[in-house]
Formats: structure tokens, sequence, C-alpha cells
């Protein structure tokens, strides 16, 4: 079984290691819960200090022109774009996950003579919520997707990876049989761009999280995809001036604008978005297939440890690398108690309902030896029995 | 006519004057653009820089219960509900203010058997594009509203204070109508709140701006108002799990929460969120009435000021102090190039298409003694002809 100094040569010979430095870490702390909000990028502090004092202070409604604040949503798209393989002018960064998908999802039925909207029990709840109210919604399990599209369904809506397992969608496998069977597919990222390479290839839309892996602040701005041809037959179901193909002109008919414009509603979160602008920076000169090699590797070897410490958890993530993303989620009847536990030790994961320990290994700066050490740690908190004490115990369901 | 020391003298003597020092503003400018982007409150650098450094840069995912960002579209909204004459517990602030009005709207819809939305054409456009999405939109005349709702008139509404006139409708008076003739009432408050006291007494819905009168920074969160009867009644059109009753829970059914919390959607854009809150820190102590009646003192001295001037220049708000906002439109064929020549000189108010040159007065930090610097500026640079120089006429649609 790996050691601690094996760990350490792992990270030193990963050419990413440096890529860690560009994050603010706090000390005593290994954080893997970059999943659920993404670390500090080192200058986004002093990029947010300029647009509010500068920008905002000193320049005030001249920055729209002057600081570009105007087409933020499309730059920002554009560099999130690079991340996903999508061309450039078909992303914006706006709104929330949940927002634009129900847009995409609302657009592609339109597109569509069918009903039925199709997914599965694996996605982020709230992806469901916002479909149900949309079309007839069908949940199915993650392994029937493929099976489940028949001549009813008219869009194929799903996260690339589970957040609570896990568990990675073959997202060309998925699309081509959708397409194959005349559906639409609208892929949801939050929990796998910037995490890996993504490529939405031949996807009809896609939407994603700003806050995790991309690391743009909690409650970052969103990102949306349409994809190129799709662009002209989009019609966004919550119209507003920012999609307005002349928004200055202040005409009392709406006039979508050309391309990917039109998915963008009101006034764009400048604060926010600018955070996440300054946030992508750490992805400059990083390759995407080098990430996940370094994910897998870490998933791997804490799988590996875990198995070896032979603790009463069980592996609820895909042991096959291929189907799994950056995370891994352990099931145990005390699981909350058991992060809450970890925490108190300085490992910062965190607890799904209802069982599930979940760890998220974000590949820019979680190391080897941190997978290391906090197995360790889960491995004492757990021989020990030291979560059983009253503290770690489950007050509210605010977790 | 007025002069400067008997401004300053105004000045002086008003109960607000001490709040303008909680603004940081740019020397060498007269700011009357605070109803497009308000100015910045001193303290908003410093609380966001903690945000940042400390809350998500040290504390990272724990900051959602540790520094209580997961109730601050509530909190606030409570502090927003007590600009507006709302109770606790009827506001909360997300989302941009179109999101939000196209939630109150498909929602009060779905709370009549009519199907018409009324609404006028001195609206802001984004509010008219994001209704006739979702229902019959009839637009009228601002003067016709109270005699246009007849019984197919499900919803009315309407923006207290018009962008581009500061036009002010009788929020009182029509929605008074408007439930006599069996309709409800959606106020979009973005051109009042915070520029004077606004009741939203019984009204039904309300919307509005955190970046004009609220200086919540560019592109701030909006906010929404729900008559706490309503409530229960209330239907998200755009379902998502910062709305459901137990968020955590990760139900794969949407079950909405109690009360106001319903109509939140995705995860709150936390770092926006915060600058708003800290903005809304400079309204502490400050009476509302005074804030109005300053700000009528402003429109009115500015407009006996340019009357007086005898400039080529038509007054586009009302004459009637009770009618108008704290704005005031003047019109003229070469606008654009006006507010150009304006700005080069350090009076920054904005062109609102066809031909509107618009000056805000927030009445936080506006004083009379600027009333007097700008009319002085704006008569020279009309007398002089200097705005027909070349480097002020218009060039892009974008402004």
């Amino acid at each position: 079984m790996i050691d601690r100094d094996a760990c350490r040569r792992l990270d030193d010979a990963d050419a990413l290691t440096d890529v860690r430095d560009r994050f603010t870490l706090p000390a005593g702390v290994i954080y893997l819960d970059g999943n659920s909000l993404g670390a500090l990028p080192n200058h986004v502090p002093d990029r947010l200090q300029t647009v509010v004092t500068e920008e905002w202070g000193r320049d005030l409604i001249r920055s729209w022109n002057l600081h570009q604040w105007i087409d933020l949503p499309q730059r920002v798209g554009d560099r999130i774009g690079g991340l996903i393989g999508a061309s450039q002018g078909t992303v914006v960064a706006c709104d929330s996950t949940t927002v634009n998908l129900f847009k995409v999802v609302s657009a592609a039925l339109r597109l569509t003579d069918r009903k039925v909207v199709l997914s599965d029990s694996g996605n982020f709840p709230t992806d469901l919520y916002a479909m149900a109210g949309i079309g007839e919604l069908r949940v199915v399990e993650p392994d029937a997707v493929i099976d489940s599209i028949d001549t009813d369904v008219g869009v194929v809506a799903l996260t690339h990876v589970g957040y609570a397992t896990g568990r990675m969608h073959d997202m060309a496998a998925v699309t081509s049989a959708a397409h194959a069977a005349g559906a639409l597919v609208v892929w949801d990222l939050a929990h796998s761009v910037g995490a890996m390479e993504v490529e939405v290839g031949a996807a009809d839309f896609a939407v994603g999280c700003g806050y995790k892996y991309l690391n743009g602040g909690p409650g970052a701005p969103a990102f949306l995809y349409i994809r190129e041809d799709h662009q002209a037959a989009f019609r966004n179901p919550i119209n507003g001036w920012f999609g307005h193909a002349a928004p200055f002109d202040f005409d009392l008919e709406f006039t979508p604008a050309d391309g990917i414009a039109r998915a963008l509603v009101g006034t764009p979160h400048v604060l926010s978005l600018v955070a996440l602008d300054a946030a992508l920076d750490v992805f400059d000169g990083v390759d995407l297939r080098a990430v996940r090699a370094r994910s897998v590797s870490l998933t791997e070897t804490f799988i590996d440890l875990v198995e070896a410490a032979d603790l009463p958890l069980r592996l609820v993530s895909p042991h096959t690398r291929s189907e799994r993303g950056s995370q891994v989620c352990l099931a145990h009847p005390d699981g909350y108690a058991i992060v809450q536990a970890l925490i108190e030790r300085g490992v910062i994961g965190d607890f799904r309902a209802p069982d599930i320990v979940r760890f998220g290994f974000a590949p820019l700066y979680v190391r080897h030896v941190d997978v290391y050490d906090a197995v360790e740690i889960l491995t004492d908190v757990i021989l020990s029995g030291s979560y059983r004490d009253d503290r770690f115990q489950r007050r509210s369901s605010v977790t």
C-alpha cells in the first residue's frame, strides 16, 4: 500500500503542483469540499477591490463601457467555453444554474413536438425541481437512461457527474443515443467543469456552476451553452433587456439579440462576475488532461487507502475510474456525525442526506499527501468512535 | 432666483447633509446618475474584503452557517422591506429585477382566471419584455392606466417612477382602483426605493432594483415582495433548491418553503448580496420623509434654475412635485452629445433614447450646490454650443 512518502513523490512529480500556489488555503485544513465551494484564488481579492474602489467608486456609471462591464457575461462565458470544448460565442456566464437550466430546458422543449423531459434520480434535486415545472418530467435510474429514451422524450437533461455519488455519465454516448432517438440533450456540468477535460461535443445545450471547480466564489454566476446552430431558434422564456438586440434603444417590443446574448436576461451581477473572471486565471496554461489524470490519481489513492483500512464504510462512488468524477462518496449510518468530527480535525468534506460522507478532490489544489492525511484522520475518527460524541450529532436540517 | 450661497445654506440646514459623508465620491464630479448606478458607500470595500478573505478564503464552506450566508436573501430582504413599508418576512433579495418580475407576474396570473396583464408605455422596457412572454400584455399610456382596468385585466404591473420621464404613479390610487376592478397589482420600485418613503400598502407584489438608490453596486441583486396573505398560494414558475422547504434533505420532489423563501431559486450570489447588505447601512437612522423632502427640493431647484436660464430644452418630467420622482428629464435633439459634453465637464447624467437628457438626484449624496453648479455647466455647454464638437457625437448604440 502507498505510504506518505510515495504520496509526496507523486505530488512533487506532478506538473500541476505549482498550480496549488495560485490559491489561498487556510493553514491546518485539508479541504475536500471544493466541489461544493471552490477555494479562493490568490488574486481575486485585489481584482475585486479594484473593481469596487476604482471602477464602481471612481468611474461610476462610465465603467459599463470604460471597463467593459457590458460584455462581461460573454467574455467570462468564452473563457469557460475554453474549458468545455465550446467555440467562442456559445457560452455566457449569468444568473444561477437553476435559472439557466430553466431557460435552456424550456427553450429545448419548444424545439421539439414531444412533451417528455427525461432525467435521472442521480441528478441534483434543484435540476429536477426546475424541470418539473416546465414539461412532463420522467425520472429513471442513472443506468436506465439510454434505454428509456423513447419517442415521447423530447429532451434528455442530466448532470454529467452526480452530486451524491460521483457517478459520471458518458456524455458522448448519451448524447449520441438521444440524437439517434430524435431527442435533444442538455448537460449540467456543475460537477465536472474545471475538474477534467469536458467536451460538449454534439450536445445541444449545457449549463454549469461557477462556484465549484471554477472557484468563482460563493454563489458565483453560472453559465449556459447553446450550440451555435440552435442559437437562431433559441427562445428565452424570460425576456429581458440584456437579451435584446439593442438594449439601449429602449424599444417597447422585444427583439432577441443575435447569438448567445439572447440567453441573458437582466443586468449582470458585475461584482460576482468579476470574481469569477479573476478566478478563471488559475486555469491559464493548465492542461485539462493533466487535471483529469491528477483527479483520477487522487480519488484512486483515496479509495485504495480507505479499502486498505477496512473501515465500516460503503463505497457509493463507482470503482471504475472512467465512471467516476472527482469525488468519492462513502455511506455510513452516522455520516453526519463523522463529517462533523472530521471538520473538527481539519478535514473538510460534506454530508449529503441520508447517509453520505462526500469528499471532493479539486485537482488544482488537493495533493496526494492531503489524501493520505485525510484517510489517517478518517480512520482514527471511525476506529476511536470519537464521532459518537454528542456535539457531533445532527440538530438541524441545514448542514 | 436662488443663488449658490442660498443653495449652500439649504445644504447646511439639511438633516441629511452628514449622510453624504457615508459615500466615497470621486473629486471633480457632480454625479447625477445615482438612479442608474448608485455611488459607493464607504465601508463596502472593507466588508467585501472580509467576506472574500476571511469568510470565503479562510472559513470556506463553513461560512454558509458560520457567517449566515444561508439566509442572506431573507436578511437583506427584511432590511429593504423596512424602506418600502413591508413587514418582516415578506421581502427577499435575489436574482435580477427582470427575473423577479417574471416570477411574480407569472405567479400573480395563476391567482386569477383573467388573462390580461396591463402595463404602460412609460415602463422600463425590460419589464414589458418579461411580461410579454407570460400573459396577454396590454400597454397603454401612463395616464390611461386606471381607466383601462377592465374585467379582462388580471394583473396591473407598473413601475412606480418612470425611467425616462421621472413620472410617478400614485401607488395607493392605482392599487385601490385595480383591487376594486378585481385585479392584482405588481409594482416595480426600481426608481423609487431609497429615494423616498415608499409604502407597498395593499399592493399584492413588488420588485425592485438593488443598484440604483440602494447603492448595492453594479448588477446588485434585486428584491421581491409578496404580501403575506398571498404567500401560501404563491407558485414560483422557476422552482429551485433555495425555494424548497428543506433544501438539504435533497428530496427529488419539490415542496415549496413556507413563506417568502419560496420565491428564491438557486444559490444566492453571496458576494453581490454582501455588498448590497453593507450598502444598506447608509440608511441607518435616516428618515425617508426627510429623504423625499430633500429630493423634491433638489429637483425643484434644478427645474427652477433651468427654466430661469431659458435654455432650448423641453421639460419631460412632471412639473407637479407630487407626480415626480427623484429625477428630471429634459429633451433636446442633440441630447446624446449634450450628455457627453457634460460628462467631460464632470457632470454625469445619462442619455435615454431618443432625445432625453436625464439627471438623477440621489438625495443621500447630491447637494443643492451640485444642482447649482450642474445647471451653470449645462447652460455653458448649450449656449456655447460646445456639445456640437465631433467627439461628442453618437457612434454606437451602447451608451
